[in-house]
């Protein structure tokens, strides 16, 4: 559990990072940024929580998220002018941040005695719903429901994990990590060559 | 109950197609069309359980409403172009779903021993909050805010349950369809006619 | 606390005020200023209790906050136009509110035994999410994240009360207002002198 416990952190650092990143190019001010930050890291685990009553919730619970929320905004405003240099870093981190939070969400779920799908949908509201929460409110359309593969690639590492832990007697921590670089190994093909799922065409279903 | 759950499961339905189609106008993608449906569909009885502290929260006690959600998107690709012919019947179900939603949050919050008021706003939290969220999450003014009368025919339903309930020995069940059909018959009527509430003109209370 | 029972209601009667306005410059109808004025006054304190599971969160546990926004908007629609002349008079009230929610909110987080990190927090959120949610909900950037000192007068007010509770041995009752009186000083002299927290220029940390 402790390698998995560094990876959350680390992926907690990145998607606060990501999120202050956003808040900056918006012009807000100091509290907004940390705002935006904080919310884009631990929301998507803030309300897998409270729909499935997990009291108490990720960062009440647990301080260092918040540690880790403040640090990773005083880095972005050191060193905002290199983070452009440190993007391939950044993806990286915010990839396994995605990997390590679905199946977290996921195990949390099932430890929950939810239902198997249900705790999928959990691990990927915990993956994902920070990126919608700071895209509500730096009032855009949420960009999940626009770019590349992203909640999809949440979705096949969770059931790659549902399927190993159903059918095979692979310990949960192996399961862990395979079903983690799963989604972390969809999510960087689909950036590295820019898959997209397929939108409906408008006219699709009208001609005959 | 049995009539009560199929009228939901329609009402569920209807809502989703409704996420859908308007997550298919924004040009999502087919995640963003699940999420949009799902929220719209599920997310006022969400508030309302999260709210009131109601667990397992209603999509999450059953699975009935995931399986309705999906058969919703997967009707809406299918039959995206031939659902305009459909307007009426999406109406129908779109306002029985209103009218039903209602009066199920209404006595949910009764059973949970709410005060009645507190009831009743829980009603209409259910039926509306769900739309709400969809255009929130597609970066709209909420429809809700801004279209004939809806919430307030809620509302009426809503009174018309209570004082049955307090002052007359009508059973619940009749009761139910009873206000409920208020609800359905005031939107149908508002939309027919094209009824609004009134706004709050600006030079209404400066002239004198 | 009766004194503080009564700035609570003056500050959700300021805060309806507030919520009323801005959904009337919208031109949504009766219903959507209703709904707005309501999320103004009590969607910090609801959020709070959500988030630190405390049940029957603030207005399902008491109706007064109810009949304090239904009379708020009531007051809205019939001085609308004179109500610039009240101007002053809602900003002494809104800052009032300011202050008593974040140390009600700091108060409450620590009555349910939270880290005083996190009492802060709620007790911030408690303050300033009400404005957020009408931002969002009438489809702006929410003006905390852009405004004069707002946030950091309650971050401001609650580190002193935290700093007086653990250090000295003043009363609770004295401590708040001491501390409230902080967070409506700092707020008023900041809109009076037009005062900003810096924001990160783009160019801070390009130059060398």
């Amino acid at each position: 559990m402790s390698v998995i416990y560094v990876l959350d952190i680390l992926g907690t650092f990145a998607f606060a990072v990501s999120g202050a990143l956003v808040a900056l190019d918006k012009k807000l001010d100091i509290f907004g940024v940390i705002i935006i930050a904080f919310v884009t890291a631990v929301g998507g685990g803030m309300l897998r929580d409270v729909l499935i009553n997990a009291h108490p919730i990720n960062w009440i619970g647990d301080l260092n998220y918040l540690y880790t929320i403040f640090t990773a905004v005083l880095f972005t405003f050191l060193f905002k002018s290199k983070i452009a240099y440190l993007s391939k870093t950044m993806f990286l981190f915010d990839t396994v941040g995605l990997g390590v939070f679905t199946l977290l969400g996921l195990e949390k779920g099932l430890s929950y005695n939810l239902h198997p799908i249900i705790a999928l949908i959990m691990g990927m509201t915990s993956a994902v719903f920070g990126g919608v929460l700071r895209d509500v409110l730096t009032n855009k359309v949420p960009l999940i429901f626009e770019k590349e593969i992203y909640a999809s690639a949440c979705l096949a590492g969770g059931i790659i994990y549902l399927l190993v832990y159903q059918f095979t007697i692979i310990p949960e921590n192996i399961n862990f990590i395979i079903s983690a670089s799963v989604v972390i190994i969809i999510r960087a093909v689909a950036v590295k060559f820019n898959l997209e799922l397929p939108k409906i065409k408008d006219d699709l279903f009208t001609k005959s």
